[in-house]
Formats: structure tokens, C-alpha cells, sequence
């Protein structure tokens, strides 16, 4: 048995469910199309990795919209998303989470559906009793062959 | 003004200290190919996304010295490796941190040294009063644009 202050068994149980929901909020809302609402969990200091270039975007870079709605309309029917093995570490106001997920889709004109598995890491700070993402780095591997192809074909 | 619990703000700056000062020894351990250094920085259950495949390594996988070192025997010469624009969150006994990171180094039989600019999120606990290495994600993005490359041209 580890000692752990009173309540703090319980406040970490509180914080890692709240984390689980607002993950679950991002496969909803990615599911969804819903740009507003994704956008809405980001911080207005946060700082993202994505899968495509830049190197890394900031602030109002991350939360616009009209950019993430350009690219749910890149795709046509649904939009599959998963995210998979969920590991949450939350300790006072903050926390972090990693995931492999999963998104399939068919882009715009084409006729076959891609599935691609990436790795997600999610960086959070509780701001007045709520968490918001403060970071986000998402990403595939790269084959070091001398290709330099993106591995866009392994699975967990 | 934030009212903060008295010598929050004392913790908190600690706490980036000695984490600036495990990325700083990150940096060293890299120019010196110090393998064994290296590994120590990271947990008994730390999980990392790496640039090469696989998707994701684990415990021992993580704290293989004989792989590192067989990593850094594949370069001749010098390594030069850049943590550029740390930015660290620290919130009791969970931290993460951000970065642009550079490596340049000549591989074994080729003319020329290459340069690479990559992400890197780092993700620690504090155990027992010192910080280690829970998580790690290092990764270039890649070019959504059909030839699926990964982007390993881009400057900060």
C-alpha cells in the first residue's frame, strides 16, 4: 500500500473520468464533423504537432474552424475514428494521455476508403475546474529505408 | 492577479528547473552517445512513439541500452543534437513538455551529414522526488500531397 493524502485516491478517479469524457467528446465530435466543438477543448494558448505540415501551429492557429471544416469537407460519407488504448496520468492541474487511433475515410472523388492507425499524445491543464488541451502532438513513424515514406500502413 | 497556495509558485519553479536540467542532460548524453545515461532518464513502464517504427515501444523495449548504442554506431563522427524552444508545464507530480529538436550527424559510409528538425513531447512523474521519463513522442510530420513523404525539410 502506497500512503496517499485523504482524498486524493478519489480527486485522481474524478480527474482521469473527466479526461475519458472529453476523449470520447473528440471521437463524437470527429465522427460528427463537428469542428466547433473540437476546437472548443483546446486552450487559447495551445500548441499542436499534426500529422501534415507546419512543424507546429499555436494559438489561433489551432482553434480555426473554417480550417478544420475545409478538411472534414476533403472527405465524403462517414468518417470513422477511434481511439485506442487510452492511458490517462492526471496529477493536480495537470495531466497527460496517449492513444493509437484509428480514422478511416474516402476522400473527396476517390473511390476507396483509407485506414490509417496514428499515435496520439494529449497534454491537458485544469483551468477553473475544467480540463482544456493545452498540447497535442499526433503522428505516424517514418521508414528509415531510405525511402522516407510516412508508415502508413502498420497496426497495432 | 492568480491567488496561488503559498509557495505554490516556489514548487512550480523547482520543478521546471529540474526538468530544464533532464532535457539539458538529454542534450549532453546525445552529443556524448551516452546510452546508459539515456535510459536512466526513463520509468520502469515508460511508453515512447519514436521516430521509426514500430508504432509504440514499452518498458524494457524502452531501456534497451544495446539498441541505442547500436543506434549511435551507425553514425560517424560527431552527433550534434538542439532542444530548441522548451516551453515545460509542471502541476505537483505530473509535467509535460514541448519542443523543436535537432539532430545532425553523419550516417557510417555515406559523404554527408544530414540535419533534422523534429517535435518532441516529453511527458514526466515526479517518483520519490526526483522527475523521470513517462512518456515520450518524437516525430515529423508527413506531406498529405500523394507522395506520403515524410517531411524531414522543414525549419523552425
Amino acid at each position: 500500500m502506497t500512503p496517499t493524502p485523504a482524498g486524493a485516491d478519489a480527486t485522481a478517479g474524478r480527474d482521469e473520468a473527466q479526461i475519458r469524457q472529453l476523449m470520447a467528446g473528440k471521437e463524437t465530435a470527429m465522427r460528427a464533423r463537428d469542428a466547433e466543438r473540437l476546437i472548443s477543448q483546446y486552450g487559447p494558448d495551445a500548441v499542436t504537432f499534426d500529422l501534415a505540415p507546419p512543424l507546429r501551429r499555436a494559438g489561433e492557429q489551432v482553434r480555426d474552424a473554417a480550417r478544420l471544416r475545409d478538411w472534414f469537407a476533403g472527405f465524403d460519407g462517414p468518417i470513422e475514428f477511434e481511439i485506442r488504448d487510452l492511458a490517462v496520468t492526471a496529477g493536480g492541474d495537470v495531466a497527460f494521455c496517449h492513444s493509437l487511433n484509428r480514422l478511416s475515410a474516402t476522400p473527396h472523388g476517390m473511390p476507396d476508403r483509407f485506414e490509417l492507425w496514428f499515435r496520439s499524445t494529449v497534454c491537458l491543464r485544469n483551468v477553473g475546474g475544467a480540463w482544456q488541451i493545452a498540447h497535442e502532438h499526433i503522428s505516424t513513424p517514418f521508414y528509415m529505408d531510405g525511402s522516407f515514406r510516412a508508415a502508413l500502413d502498420l497496426r497495432p
